[in-house]
């Protein structure tokens, strides 16, 4: 089930557990190891952190949980995130919500997430939003560093748009593997933007960040009954639940979207991982899209 | 009077007379041959046809009247597009109208086209417009066969913007020599968003569908009076009519443009022509440019 | 003092004096002169003209000034800039508000600015304006033309974007250097539209006209109350104007924004000048970005 998300390396699942709500599960160590245990036999063996989620908790609550049976560690591949700074209690030093990619920042930032998870390297290293005050080789020195010392092995962004992509990219030698961004049927922007095509491109993976719209695909027939018919229809004929074709819709782009889910129910997982096997044809892609943008294709 | 679409190939008339109305005009096969045949006569020889225009029976009724005298094959260059998958009568097979960009529904469609218009290949074959699933290699396998075994000589694109034509080309080996896209005095978007100045850049003749606005030209003095005052001065001081103003305009801006008629009527067509021969002012170009946008420049 | 503008070359002063209110200053030649003296000893030596300023008076009152002591001429680096056509008492053959960047417009234009300016040749050329009908050849062959006669030793564009900048930079051999567009805490749109990141990608020295939003700055309590409170706690914390705060603010982009100030106000110059020593934090720079934009960042 290995996904290739880039020609020049990275092997993940294609399907990304997302633990931004981990804090919220309320699971003990042990619970939550069993959810781990639970994804990776299911075939979702790649995880997506942030050292802000969960008011700077969560790569500390996973960590733990690994800590419990460090074997599973190989059978990961952890991507996390830097370069935001939320004020937090526990982060007393933090003044204000603003960005930091300074070389020191993003080396702090890393060694925090690697002590918080336990682990001594992270397959994956994204920048989390692009600063109106991105200096391009100021990164570029981190993340060579990052990738010289071992302590992460493959670069990508989040949120970047075409231009702050190419202006990143032209300062590494590495190529940036992944452009995780907000993609589902109810969110068609970066569809329009030119985001989707320069990754095709590029042969960079887009991963779509809350592909249920923050949940609005559960609720969707109040929001947009036209987008609930028409998914609904789709879900009928393959006999799949709404969220299960969002992901297959999204998974059905030339681009190679590879989806981040949020659910800490191991139900919704095994849900999520089965979206894979679905098809859907074109009729039912564009009868989708159509439904989405409320109008038929030029 | 042939003018050079692109540095690498591809000669054809300046003006292209476009088709997509013919199954309204209402001719006898004899009628379009003789139309094609003054057509000709006067230096339009490239046509523009696509795959469902005249909900599928365009390129028939072209291929008809073609037949009648065969001699005329080698006078014209043939433009056909593809892509477009349109609910008809003629193609109850078609459940949705959607686009298809499949190698399979390429190969097709070009298949069809030359079967309809009873010719052995294309001078010029476009995509109809981008899709939200485009997925570039299976365009550029399809292209490349296309070329290969001879069916179609050359490749372009229609409605595409920058990011999309670059994500395409990046997969040919062969330069894409046309973006066809709507242009006018009364439609300046892609004057303004990148389209031209990246045709320019790259060579690429920018084709010019709906020059008249879909007829707006001819009944301006109500849709815009500022605008049809600004016309009527140039046309006034050149002897011309507002429409071959409008293509005189066009075909001013340095990209090249080349504008695609649509009238059955062989005086339009000849006014057409004419409208090569009238040299715009930059005074006068601004004129009609700052009427338009309905403020000066900046 | 000197600012490397581009890695090719170009050293100037990081801070431009600006002289499109020349004419409304009301000094004497020998007041100008003083004034001239004054910035070049404050370390601003390079200053930026064009030859529309003024009604076309702009560059021949500074031209009066600099004959009193041609000795200047060697310290000042002068830009001015060209492609736009004004209707003017002082050019009666121009009929109306347009472009022109023909090779002729263009040579011709800065043949009247060496011959108002009295010297034999200037540092810097700009493009003065994007022009719809911009011919990216003929521009390039005016701008070689003027390098190999020594008329004009770099070249650079103002308001392009960077479609339009890649158009024209496609053209050259020589890099365009400077790209002078509308940068202040009062005006983010090229801090969101790409122009930033890809002057950054290109090494292209933004130059900032109207840094302090064309005076809307020093009524800004009125205009902005937000602004205008996270203006003022920067600057009381360095103990700096608002004015030099704004002029911080932009020099602390890592794109190396090169500010241009307008006033005729030597006091304003010398203000102006010290803002280059302060150093605003993190902290600061984004609690006047977030001000400005109105929310947070994401």
């Amino acid at each position: 089930m290995a996904h290739q998300y880039h020609p020049l390396g990275f092997e993940g699942s294609r399907i990304a557990q997302g633990y931004w709500r981990l804090a919220e599960w309320g699971m003990s160590d042990q619970e939550l190891l069993s959810f781990i245990e639970q994804s990776i036999a299911a075939g979702i063996t790649t995880v997506d952190h942030a050292d802000i989620y969960g008011d700077y908790q969560c790569e500390s609550l996973f960590g733990r949980a690994l800590a419990l049976k460090p074997s599973l560690r190989d059978k990961l591949q952890i991507i996390t995130k830097c370069g935001i700074r939320l004020p937090s209690k526990n982060r007393p030093e933090i003044a204000s919500h603003r960005y930091d990619q300074s070389v020191q920042h993003i080396l702090q930032s890393v060694d925090n997430s690697l002590q918080n998870l336990k682990v001594d390297h992270i397959e994956l290293l994204l920048l989390h939003r692009p600063s109106p005050l991105m200096d391009a080789d100021h990164i570029a020195e981190a993340f060579e560093h990052l990738h010289t010392v071992g302590k992460v092995r493959h670069f990508g962004v989040s949120n970047f748009n075409p231009q702050q992509f190419d202006l990143l990219q032209s300062r590494l030698e590495m190529p940036l593997l992944v452009n995780q961004v907000e993609l589902s049927p109810l969110e068609l922007k970066h569809f329009e933007d030119g985001t989707l095509e320069h990754a095709q491109q590029h042969a960079v993976t887009p991963m779509a960040w809350s592909p249920f719209a923050g949940g609005d695909m559960f609720r969707l027939e109040g929001i947009n009954p036209t987008l609930f018919k028409a998914l609904t229809e789709v879900s009928e004929a393959h006999n799949a639940s709404l969220d299960q074709i969002a992901l297959a819709w999204l998974m059905r782009h030339p681009s190679g979207i590879a989806p981040v889910i949020g659910s800490g129910s191991i139900e919704r997982v095994l849900s999520a991982q089965q979206a894979q096997s679905i098809e859907l044809s074109d009729d039912q892609w564009f009868a989708i899209w159509v439904a989405s943008k409320g109008h038929p294709v030029p």
